[in-house]
């Protein structure tokens, strides 16, 4: 244990807004998690259902166990919150949680730009703590695993940035495409959207159709930029346009952008492959990477080529939305935090077929 | 009737490879449509099969009718035969069919491309009768009506290529758009791979998954460069790359361009609108478009953005693929070809949802 | 025209409820209806609002055309008004639409049981006008063509009893099966649950799902019971138990009853197929009946099988909720009653696949 | 380690079929499994291929790893091999493979029936080895615990019977319903059927499709029936009627029955709570069980009604059929074989949504 000699394994954790989907995920991943004790679990609009009656697969693990309310006295003392509640949300509490717990993990937007301005013009709104934005570190432990290890306060990446910037830093960081304009294409699954019913994702909307939506103005869209922009170090302009398709889980990031100079396709998979040697959850290869093979798990598999016929280089990317792209990289930003090891109750393994 | 004065309506007509989904699609059409009578449907590998065993949709439609084995003096007469056979038999057998019916439709690739050098270059193989490449006209309604109302021999636009095409022709057209390079990032559905079982089109493989394929190499990319360089009179090149997804029809295409000048989404849609003003199949506007509205239907949904941010038009396309992308532009192409009333036996609503 | 000499063809119509998925359905088909001409179509939560916004797929049918709000003036003279609204709104407003129309076709469940003695204990509520309960017709032209030619107000047959009576109507026509307790298993797509969205019908929800739902106590148990003792003039129970799976469309079901005499599958397929012999849209056959063979179109697929060792007759039927289980039933209904070939506008070929 | 004093932690097993589902689940399976390490996996079609060229899926687990070719050598001295053959494949290989090992766990059904007799009936193939029949033990922990402790062969129950016998088994044990006849009428996902591709399991035959198959003469019949009346120590005869659905993984079996005597819901809940009141991946609720709840799960969900309007008992149950329907099955098996803790590397969570 790096961070505290204090701490008695296993920590004390607990999930505000438990009962969205990321909630969910975290729920299940908590219950085979054997470093992580859950002690509060809130979701104030189901507080008093049966976590078994809203999430039945659950039921073997939780029992009788029900959605709490959430108070402040119920976080305090704890050595790690979650946080699985909506943008505007977060940061509204979130202050009040830091005062009381050791380490706080947002699976929201709300901490996740640098830059303040960038929530009115992208979220509509002002920042309610603008100074904690300079505390929270983003949570992508293949670009920031140091500083995950002592924030207090992280910012799980999004799953849609978190798939287009894992295909693309490396792409950046070898300044092999230019920064400016690159695409990003992306299909998505619908658990993304949440798990309130909503008239975009009723089965018979979604079953057998494909649609783009957010068309320019999709909210991601800086996130994925101020990453990038900081790997590559200079600014970096992305157009995003994310693609809902009938599945539940997964999302799939074709990314295009210009060479620099003359490479090739095998160029692009050495520089991706060394870039991710170390990491447990990524996977190079030259296979076109398929979301039903992450799924369930936190792994990411990636691909590149370069098409000398138009000049432009492709990255690929696919990962579990739910999982790399939301619990599981918070439990994975947890296990770094706490200095237990990194692939802790996490599974490289996708549920196939 | 405008092109032939000793026709009798109905015409009479033939579907030779009538047991895949293309040909399935046709005896759907054709069981609705007055003016045109089905009088042979041959499927060689279904032959003496009844037709509603294998597609118990039709079996009302149908009753006892078996799939024929196809043979010369089988068409022999007739006004119309459609030909939905695999890439590189059609080649081998519409020369034959040709001296002996009054028009011939392929629903295949073999007879789209000008150049026969493409043959060799994307499908691997020399053209077998390159000399009716020239006779053969390219079935697109919306660009060469009028030479397909005076074919003898055409050539039926294959699903990616019809929605790649229909998007972005408007912006070559009008000069909006640079023509290289292009990218089309296309989603698709899974019929387009047709009836028979392959270890990637197992509904355990698809279900649940989304994957890009034929990166750099698909080989309607030729297709649709050339048509889109006709439209333009200058050389256009595609990055053309799809991806699966589980529906079973629809393809959506995702275009973006660099902006030869300044321009904005406004003049974008007016630009396809105006494009588009006479063509009964054609939707320009500024939803984004979805496949499951055109589902069933020979209708093609359009729009079009400008990202001032990033400097790229986007064009946004739908179409079903057995329809307007395969048997629906070819009864489309018939209507033309015999002079009927072109949407005849054709529905411009999806079957929603 | 057998019902009235006065009426000019096409006959004038209205929905009333057209907002839903089945007042969606009648739009779709009456687009191409050539005897019926839609001059208002009203969806007072949707009123002011373009068809085509809400339903992409009627964009080319409909242009501008938006949701008329409800007013008694509106279909005021009107010869016909379909009725999509839901259970309890139906009868509140069908006794003033019927003093101002020619015909009205409910496809709610307000008028489909004969006796008012159910309504409060199937569906919780007295019924307010119970008098037209008796004029009311049961929309099923295979058991009530006559009734329907001469009806002015018919309730179209719900989607589950449809397929359910259809199935088994025969077989106790016949007096094969006992009366007393029959199975129906019913497999379900989940547009039968209409457009709202709810907790149980989001995509995430019902995706890679099969559940059962409203075990013992299903509203339409009643209407099933009621036809099915018509039938055989002796009381029918029947234990219903519908189960939702991840399609968009269609009804499977599943029926099982005891032999009240020695048979085989040979003999139960003969009284079926001798039962629907004139029947434009029944199939029967001994191939397992698909629901995607239906999908979009008025037929019904059923078989029977007799099950020696266990001494079962079965019998399984399916057809398209939407269509045979409503909205097309509806239009059959209304081909009927206003003279018209039964079959016009309505298709029997699936749209597969 | 109750089994065996020699044995060393892990164990030493190996997979022979590990190309198939069940053999993907188990490589999935025992890559998380702390006390089986995996020393062979056989898939004879696939020898020399990456595992992860066939399942990406295990990537990241099995690195480089291939499938072997199948010889007695290779799997000589193994505490375990997992046998996940086609039928009437392993009935030829296994007499050589327990000559070699010290314990073998069949997934398939060529050892689950106790009377050879009836493989001629039901599988149109006379048994190879009857006399290895009578050592076989049913794998069925809830039933055969002990018995499985103890055995060297081990038939793990499949996954329609696993299904119908956790559900009825209750209910019979306790004689409140009949044993003949009982309706089992089972909706299933696709993956059951296997990886190679086939007409009836291509995406577009099944997917947004409904139908039932096996009509009267299902193999998996004698399997329910043969553990059913040991449960009620009488003849139990079973009408089995599987119908498949688009989904990948997930069973329900909707159970029939008439009562033995009066009996209302409570009683029967009540019933099958206490008969699986240690279980330990067995959960028994009012809720009806949605497959989705268990998926990727070794869990099986229950529930019981009785409808007193119609005379019946009703049972319902779900499981993932690759999990407690085969893969999972096995590996809980093999935990009670080598005296593991049961449910080591089962998870009872479903993988939601």
């Amino acid at each position: 244990m790096s961070t505290d000699s204090q701490q008695s394994i296993p920590i004390r954790a607990g999930i505000v807004g438990a009962s969205g989907y990321t909630g969910a995920e975290l729920l299940r991943l908590l219950a085979g998690h054997p470093l992580i004790e859950l002690v509060v679990a809130t979701g104030d609009s189901m507080a008093g259902t049966p976590i078994a009656d809203l999430y039945p697969s659950l039921a073997l693990a939780y029992g009788d166990r029900r959605f709490d309310a959430y108070s402040p006295d119920l976080v305090d003392g704890l050595d790690l919150v979650f946080c699985g509640l909506p943008h505007g949300v977060s940061m509204g509490i979130i202050p009040e949680i830091q005062s009381r717990v050791g380490k706080v993990i947002d699976l929201g937007s709300d901490f996740r730009l640098n830059d303040a301005a960038l929530y009115p013009e992208w979220y509509n709104a002002e920042h309610s703590c603008p100074e904690l934005l300079e505390q929270s570190v983003y949570g992508l432990p293949e670009l920031y695993r140091s500083e995950i290890a002592n924030a207090d306060l992280i910012a799980a990446t999004g799953c849609n940035a978190a798939t287009a910037i894992l295909t693309l830093a490396p792409l950046l960081d070898a300044g092999i495409i230019e920064p400016d304009p690159i695409i990003v294409n992306l299909i998505s699954g619908v658990s993304g959207a949440g798990r309130p019913p909503k008239p975009n994702t009723t089965f018979c909307t979604v079953d057998e159709n494909v649609e783009a939506y957010g068309l320019l103005t999709h909210r991601h869209t800086p996130e994925i930029e101020q990453a990038l922009s900081l790997v590559s170090e200079t600014d970096v302009s992305v157009l995003f346009t994310p693609h809902l398709v009938p599945t539940n889980r997964g999302l799939l990031a074709t990314c295009y952008g210009r060479p620099t100079r003359s490479t090739n396709t095998t160029e692009v998979l050495a520089v991706m492959s060394e870039f991710y040697a170390e990491e447990p959850f990524v996977l190079v290869s030259d296979r076109s990477p398929s979301t039903k093979a992450v799924a369930g798990s936190n792994a990411v598999h990636l691909t590149g080529r370069v098409d000398e016929r138009t000049g432009q280089v492709m990255g690929i990317g696919v990962l579990d939305n739910l999982m790399k792209g939301a619990s599981g990289m918070a439990v994975q930003c947890a296990n770094i935090a706490f200095g237990f090891p990194e692939t802790t109750g996490l599974s490289v393994v996708g549920v196939y077929p």
